[in-house]
């Protein structure tokens, strides 16, 4: 069924000599297929069959590609324990998350699949002419929407479904009107596979133009660069780590042509624990911050790595209780060696700053690529004095900083590189005391959150997945929800357009009864 | 009245020791005033007072904005003729040319005003929480648009008024609630002077945040690239040339946090003239292109430099049809004497490559920094050939491009680089049978217009003034029209928030009254 083999359009394709195989981190084995490394002229050819379906595809119908979209949906649900068993094997999540996982993925298909089919999406706005206005008439504008052209997608090696290559990325983009060439994870080559292989499905049942979608297997960074530099490329999008995402965004500057590039590059998630809230269920917070710290084996990219409170009895008994209630949890399995290394460097190079005080650090008998977790804490002044601290550790480990006071605490949030998201614990009202703070720590993120914690991303319209950068290349955008479509498009404008050769989407008779802002008024009609 | 001195926030200064003089190119003399180019600490100091100012004035409401807005553009009415007067004299255009630029600048700033006090601009969006659903309670989240930080904007040579110190740009920054740092433009140091006070005037009057504007006079690099370089900026906005706009965006992309750049740096306008139009009605359009290539001087970005058509007798007669009536034109001063040398140049580099042939460029006795008209026709196939018949001609020159044929006409198109507009002149339905042709063009453009001139840029929300690279550096967004606030702002997420303490555009009960996205409806309530 896995054939390790490339998708090139519709073609599976192996040229290349160079192949490389995924790993079972559960097992600590290597997985037994073989996956071809697409060559240079994979690449090419991958783009070039990308380019000639936009000429085609960017014409299609909301409803044609909302038909696309959920076939893809369904034919990813059919791929059934399949495909859940290749995700477990290739990540050590165990098969609950990968159910839900799934789940999520094929909703955001399917919810942008009603996006386009309902067509508001294009923000279609008219302003009609008068040719009679002095000094000089008034022409008739139109507006709307239109896509981008081809897209690269990057698989995230955390979310090898929602953030990968049937994805959020993926999924805008196809809605949007773009092709995508998708560049997949090579831990999770064999999930990667066998989602390209619903989507090809999918396009030839639904009559897709070849080159709508393609699927690039390397484990080198030369197949990421060919693809990012490409002048026919005309947008990217990632989620990794931030040197990855940079090293994209760098890539993308220096082109001939600059295109943008989405890259969501995760972040420490700040946590304030005010006093009150401290005192009155310290334990219940720090309960609650343990499972979160260790959910997904802290492989989350809004994991609380940092929690910031003022210093005192209150506090330290939060610690305490944060450090033993940890303890407590099962370490679980980690998605690869590599990140595994990775994360067990992270947090020793964090243990080992100066004065910094370990409160938890699973030691023991821990299975291979199993995570240890650990909390540790140090003062505000020694967390200010040491950017050490503020370096994210992707794992379930955070660090603690007890705060001489707010002024310190505020100095903190406002010297934060950018968040995706922030979270104030308070009691009740106590947090309209904070008026302060909360403004300096939204200056600092995308999405605020109260008592609660930053784990889970609900996909909805209102959600921001993104934040000022590093969390995200561009704050302007979200990751998650129907807005990340406008990622991939940009306002086109008719002046005095033949209405009969108009889009649909601005004819006079709104043909589509979408919503539209005519003449000021936004309207259906 | 115009001291030369910068305005640090609200205070005049001059702490500098070089200065400059601003020209007039009509009388071929400098001005007498001396313009003190900002120190870098004086650079730092605007830098600090817009981040210290960008903390209060975040929270100001839309009306509160909005009668700053309106303030500014009564404080310029005010200024009356002493503004025409500098403007003149800083430019060599006429007084109609400054009146009419100006009406469109108050226009562009109570068009913002309106925007913000009416308020859904923000594209609320609330997604109620569902706190008994299963798996996991579906929180409640509630995102609108918030200003990004403090925004520099970069003067335009070409428009002193409506694309400089408080033009678009300035305008729409300062409506999304983002202090606006200007560097000013030296050829027009004196405009830009009046234009700031009457800015300063109006935040006075209107109890804004000292540190809301600054204006920043240079003639050196220097402190575009301080400015755009300096981590408390937060975004840049640039009207000019595709060299200096993509000098700033290469410094914004090597910033340890990269900002968004938005660079419009004008393009070549293709024009395509259809065969029937030729033939019914070529002299018609000759001579509306003949006033439309020298509208202004030819110094707008939507000049058209390039029209294209397939070669026959129609085509030739439309070509000495132009050529004739271009001649008639009376030539018109330039903005400085450097432009108008870098049109000479680059209009005699056009012409004198192989195969070109001048199809009228006025000599005889032209007046000082009057720029002398040209048009020059090439083949489809010598177009293909040589690029740098492709390069933008900022001035009253145009070439015709004699295609062999319509295939080879689309390719010129295909390979065009990114254009503001794009411009088919068609007889009635003759456009139907190009629909190929036409689906290229919007590959390529921001615009496209039927039978009329691309000169002419109409400010209301259904304009696109922007496009592929290199028209502008971002084509997901426009520098006209009320959209292009969206340059500055940023969407922000609140998950669980206190209704008492969201944001007013967010809370349960709609108390601005703004079109709101609620659960999937679009509504006020």
């Amino acid at each position: 069924m896995i054939t390790g083999k490339n998708y090139i359009g519709n073609q599976l394709s192996s040229e290349g000599d160079i192949t490389f195989k995924t790993f079972n981190p559960e097992l600590n084995v290597s997985i037994q297929n073989n996956f071809s490394q697409a060559t240079a002229e994979e690449i090419e050819n991958a783009v070039a069959k990308a380019t000639e379906a936009f000429d085609v595809y960017k014409h299609f119908s909301g409803a044609k590609k909302a038909i696309f979209l959920r076939a893809i949906a369904d034919e990813i649900e059919a791929l059934d324990e399949k495909l859940i068993n290749v995700y477990c094997s290739e990540t050590g999540l165990p098969a609950g998350r990968a159910a839900g996982e799934r789940g999520r993925t094929v909703f955001q298909l399917r919810s942008f699949a009603d996006l386009v089919e309902e067509g508001s999406w294009v923000e279609a706005s008219i302003d009609s002419g008068i040719p009679d206005r002095t000094p000089a008439p008034k022409p008739d504008l139109r507006k709307m929407n239109i896509p981008l052209g081809p897209v690269v997608v990057f698989g995230a090696s955390n979310f090898p479904l929602a953030y990968s290559t049937a994805g959020g990325d993926t999924a805008a983009a196809l809605a949007a009107g773009c092709p995508v060439i998708v560049k997949s994870h090579p831990m999770h080559a064999g999930t990667g596979e066998l989602i390209a292989s619903a989507i090809i499905k999918a396009a030839e049942k639904t009559g897709m133009p070849n080159g709508v979608f393609s699927n690039i297997n390397a484990k080198d960074y030369d197949a990421g660069q060919q693809l990012v530099s490409h002048p026919k490329v005309k947008a990217v999008g990632f989620t990794g780590s931030i040197k990855g995402g940079r090293a994209l965004l760098d890539i993308a500057a220096k082109r001939e042509e600059p295109i943008p590039v989405f890259a969501e590059m995760g972040s420490i998630n700040p946590v304030v624990v005010l006093p009150k809230a401290l005192q009155n269920r310290g334990n219940e917070i720090a309960n609650t911050y343990a499972g979160s710290i260790t959910l997904g084996t802290g492989q989350f990219c809004t994991n609380p790595g940092l929690i910031l409170g003022i210093a005192g009895e209150e506090l330290s008994s939060f610690i305490d209780e944060l450090g033993s209630k940890i303890k407590e949890i099962n370490p679980s399995c980690m998605l690869h060696p590599n990140i595994h290394g990775a994360y067990e460097k992270g947090k020793q190079q964090a243990i080992n700053q100066n004065k910094v005080t370990i409160v938890a650090n699973l030691d023991g008998e821990i299975q291979t690529n199993y995570a240890s977790q650990g909390v540790a804490t140090v003062s505000g002044k020694t967390f200010l004095e040491n950017s050490t601290l503020h370096h994210e550790v992707f794992g379930p480990f955070s660090i603690v900083v007890a705060c001489e006071n707010l002024k310190e605490l505020e100095e903190i949030v406002t010297g934060l590189e950018g968040q995706l998201t922030g979270t104030i614990i308070s009691d009740d009202d106590e947090i309209s005391n904070y008026s302060e703070l909360v403004a300096k720590m939204q200056n600092r993120v995308g999405r605020l959150i109260f008592n609660g914690v930053p784990t889970g991303v609900e996909v909805c319209p209102s959600m921001v997945h993104g934040g000022p950068y590093p969390a995200s290349t561009d704050s302007r955008f979200t990751a998650v929800g129907v807005n990340s479509i406008k990622r991939w498009v940009r306002p086109f404008s008719f002046q005095n357009w033949p209405n009969s050769l108009l889009p649909d989407e601005l004819k006079d008779e709104n043909p589509l009864h979408i919503t539209r802002l005519v003449n000021g008024e936004l309207n259906k009609s």
